[in-house]
């Protein structure tokens, strides 16, 4: 069953080629034309479903939201999402966050976003937390000068750890919450984990880290 | 009342010279020497009953503590917990922080620790916060190149700004931890506020930052 069901969401995101790419290595240096406008690119990596960016995508439309995620099962749900909406600035790639080279020329993307990423608790699973100093490194070089990654968790451990991360990689903090529902931020746009962890009363983490070059 | 118990609390101050300075301008680059020893010395800016340097002077009889607390009627208590003590590697001055470059040569300081600062909330007292640019830029000049400020709050607000102003002027962070309470250290020494607080349910926050250079 479980076959089955990928080879169909397969099919779908092939059959869907403006707003998904399955192929983003031959669409390096291409995106502000996947887009069809030069305005800014805004990175979600790890999309899950896909809520965020397609709330942001309406809260924001002139910013071109691109939403990364590796497994077809989930992606779908979010291209669902973007076909129910009839919006043109999300789209979708179904990538690896360890390939980004080889997806983007330095400086092709204006912000990236990181959203309950996977805590990797474990000390030895360090390097693949998305804070971690290799994938701080990838960002840095498809960013624009100075950019920033704007970053939520509700995983305590998580965001202690990224704080130091980003701090030793040379990163300063604009604006931190530790504790974002009690805080204000009108415009904050939920995922689908920041839902359900703050609905069971979890506290949900944010920060707004910027490159120093 | 109050003026004949300051004046009462000065006077002790001055008859304990050994443990307390009142005039630590005239011991700038000498502060070696008031304690008999070579140890690093480890100042608390704010120390208010002395709770903390006794402690951590008691568990770590090889460095020096230096408590550094502006009103007398306040560091009375921290020098009467030092005489009941008998402990000779903690010491008072009674002093202002925003002068801390008159009391110390530069590289003279080995680590600062800052405990249940006060929060000034209101932006416009950014300024008088300790963790604000200018205080690190004093606490920089006195500390030994790549030193620690070791900072513990329960105020939630202070923390994120104190994470944002330490980033910005360029530290980074070796050890943070957003529920001190219900992480893993052992060796913790626990200040009055913090029994209080951590009493009535509030999280404590810590965080070691330090100097690039």
């Amino acid at each position: 069953m479980r076959q089955r069901f990928k080879a169909w969401a397969k099919d779908k995101l092939v059959d869907n080629p403006e707003f998904v790419s399955v192929d983003p290595a031959s669409m390096k240096g291409k995106w502000h034309a996947f887009f069809g406008n030069h305005n800014p690119i805004h990175l979600e990596v790890g999309t899950g479903k896909g809520q965020f960016i397609n709330g942001m995508g309406k809260q924001n439309p002139s910013i071109n939201y691109m939403g990364m995620e590796l497994y077809d099962s989930i992606i779908i749900t979010a291209l669902d999402r973007i076909l129910e909406n009839d919006i043109s600035n999300v789209k979708l790639i179904r990538a690896d966050a360890s390939h980004l080279l080889d997806y983007f020329e330095p400086g092709e993307i204006d912000r990236v976003y990181l959203n309950f990423s996977d805590p990797w608790p474990k000390k030895k699973h360090a390097k693949r937390r998305l804070t971690h100093e290799s994938f701080l490194a990838r960002y840095e070089t498809i960013l624009k000068p100075n950019s920033e990654i704007h970053f939520k968790t509700d995983n305590q451990g998580l965001f202690e750890y990224s704080l130091e991360s980003m701090s030793k990689y040379g990163m300063f903090f604009n604006d931190i919450s530790l504790d974002l529902h009690k805080s204000d931020m009108p415009d904050n746009v939920m995922t689908e984990y920041e839902e359900k962890f703050s609905e069971k009363g979890s506290r949900i983490y944010r920060m707004e880290a910027q490159f120093r070059s």
